[in-house]
């Protein structure tokens, strides 16, 4: 089983309440040293055998448009992991 | 300016609801080669300066009891992105 990772971030001129809100409570954690924080998404998309060319090209279609909203969301990577764990 | 990324993902012992609602959707959109999908976050830090052994520590911590709920969530990675854009 192959695994293709897709990252979503939100667009650096949109407004990240979650990430605002993690930068705002980190210090009093005692954690400074972080400047700017920005949440984004994840997706782990399972494959069955090998991750052909069209089958990469389908993820990437699938992440512009129905995994992120490109209104206000960065399709920041599209890759391939081979290993099985996770 | 760096960045490290960290992304945390459902365990996969896990039910990710999420992750079951894009999978059953992506077949309506005509998408069929996704056997499962989880849905997991990324979290993007920013650091002024150079990313230290002692910062990337830090980030590690703070991924583990921070940014992850270690009773139903994996830190699958933390690294350094040392480019500018986004």
């Amino acid at each position: 089983m192959a695994r293709i990772v897709v990252d979503v971030m939100p667009k650096p001129e949109i407004l990240d309440p979650q990430g605002k809100a993690i930068v705002r409570a980190l210090p009093h954690q005692g954690v400074t040293v972080f400047s700017g924080v920005r949440q984004g998404k994840r997706f782990e998309l399972e494959v069955d055998g090998e991750v052909t060319d069209e089958i990469l090209a389908t993820a990437r279609e699938a992440a512009e448009t129905m995994l992120s909203n490109p209104v206000i969301e960065d399709v920041v990577n599209v890759s391939v992991i081979d290993d099985v764990e996770a």
